[in-house]
């Protein structure tokens, strides 16, 4: 995720700066080895959450670690830069692995001229301190599907070959829709954009209630890379798309079937387990000053209700198909209890920087 | 209601500038005659709203007539001002009958000296085209109970001598946590103004949703001037304090019976149809560019919501007790059918500004 200025034109992700694939045969130069590779990550950034769902449900957790950087970004030379500090583990603000500060640092160490932006989800490799890759899709399917024996026993098929086709599909709708359209509807420039971005993010969630009603996951009977892309979206819309980026058409919870849905994959390991509604709720309300002046973090709505009774077993499917949950997040990587993630936001975070 | 800026300590209202009362008797020196006063509102302030909504439910229409400023204030001086323009009647950009083209005009007719704020609801001497009082409490009072014979047959009784102590009370309550307590959730200049702003709001909600889940109305068993206060920024809150104010702990449609009291009223003569949710969202998406920098309007809820079934006929009470309803709105009164009031806000003004 980038940028806190208001675009001009309309929105769209860079291009990833760097897509250099990591699989486990090396046929791309970078071979899966296991203590290599450090995921640089905002637990804010949708785009980063779906690789981190993906490396939790694939139990890729051992063989590449997890950088966790603030979720406000620090202005450095006029950008805002994703940097480790003491609020998320690093006192002395380094990463204690790659040692650096700001995750520019390895796009630097890769490349000298690079001036491009900066984004998260970063792979870094470990030994060289290079970025090896920003493409977020690219790093999830390759997660999903190349890295091996280096996945846990039981790794679910998150991208099976019969189903590409499908997911794809799926998943370019809802990027152009959805993960991408948020973002149109919060920095339109003007209201003509915004009148546009604002009915296709509905026009979306509308299809995708009704899809949704009948069938337990978006392709097929089991989880795949489609519900983490479209999941990333959906589980901030409450928090932070529907009032800072104005889509208030109707909040989540008002679609009976997208918010069991949500809730239904909440409650599955990978998903709630790597979600932080604080850190989500600090990055967009403190940094993108564009939209919000103020900084002022909104309250949100009671988290708790992310744990309410759902109801989609009787959909049928099963969240892994013929694999296995993942097992619970390692001790260094739980997020904050899901009641300490609704409350207070000014209070915890301002008494951390007094 | 007034500025866009943001303040850097806590809001309030301002005193009215100027507070004449006006009575049948003409004991403070204005008397209540047919024609001889003018009341200019923005049909998207809750200050003005009820104001306008006294007037409909006593029948004063014809006595006072109505004034609707454009939604979208001017800068003149530097200081945003409620003015006429062609979008809201005024082709010419004045009032036909005071023949000005801001409010202020006639704040500066009673004192050329005046150089403090301009708010509406704004009743004015038609004669000398002097601004008489914006106190919208008192003249909501005086209209309720101090008009006499201009009053319509039927008319209600809004503040009844014998629950004036409950009214008060309540009102003050609602005043300060909900009237204003949006505002101070809005322009907070930061988090901890906005934490303590927020937490009263939703506080005061929980109590009044508990108070009325069991009583029609807020006092005694009929409409009240505090069910008046209450509704004016009830009726506000999905479509702009949720979102633009972040008043989002939860939406109004998330209290049941907040709810449903609120669409109780909307249905009922002399509320809804003085509301125009156009108006509103306009006015505080475009003017307040303080905490909404690009003007962009977003969206809202379908307002449709409104008409559905309520179910609190069943709590016994009756609207206007030994009174009747108000007629339908005058021609020249209404406001837009609802189901225009939802959709493409940004296409029907701009088309009008281009």
């Amino acid at each position: 995720m980038r940028a806190n200025k208001l675009p001009t034109e309309e929105i769209e992700r860079d291009p990833a700066a760097f897509a250099d694939r990591v699989t486990e045969d090396g046929r791309f130069g970078f071979a899966a080895e296991a203590d290599r590779y450090r995921l640089v990550v905002s637990r804010a950034c949708p785009w980063a959450h779906r690789v981190v769902m993906t490396r939790r449900l694939m139990g890729l957790e051992r063989a590449v670690s997890l950088a966790v950087t603030d979720p406000v970004q620090e202005i450095i030379e006029g950008d805002p830069h994703w940097v480790f500090t003491a609020r998320t583990g690093s006192p002395d603000g380094r990463d204690p692995i790659l040692g650096i500060h700001a995750l520019r640092e390895a796009y630097l160490a890769r490349d000298p001229e690079y001036d491009g932006g900066v984004s998260v989800p970063g792979l870094v490799d470990v030994t060289s301190g290079h970025l090896v890759s920003n493409d977020f899709d690219q790093i999830s399917e390759d997660m999903a599907t190349e890295w091996g024996s280096l996945a846990r026993d039981g790794a679910p098929e998150l991208y099976p070959q019969a189903l590409r086709e499908e997911i794809d599909a799926v998943s370019a709708q809802v990027y152009q829709d959805l993960n991408n359209g948020v973002y149109r509807c919060g920095f339109a420039p003007d209201q003509r954009s915004y009148d546009r971005a604002v009915a296709a993010v509905f026009d979306r969630l509308d299809a995708l209630e009704e899809h949704l009603t009948g069938r337990r996951y978006l392709v097929g009977e089991h989880i795949t890379l489609a519900d983490l892309r479209l999941w990333a979206t959906l589980v901030r819309f409450d928090a932070v798309y529907h009032g800072h980026f104005k889509c208030n058409r109707r909040k989540l919870v008002e679609y009976p079937a997208l918010w069991a849905y949500a809730r239904d994959l909440y409650q599955t390991s990978g998903f709630g387990d790597t979600t932080d509604l604080e850190h989500i709720r600090m990055h967009y309300y403190r940094v993108q000053t564009g939209i919000n002046p103020t900084g002022v973090v909104a309250v949100g709505p009671d988290p708790r209700g992310w744990l309410t009774e759902h109801g989609r077993e009787a959909l049928g499917g099963s969240p892994f198909g013929e694999g296995t949950p993942p097992g619970s997040a390692p001790d260094d990587e739980r997020v904050r209890p899901l009641a300490e993630q609704g409350r207070g936001v000014g209070e915890v975070w301002d008494a951390q920087e007094r």
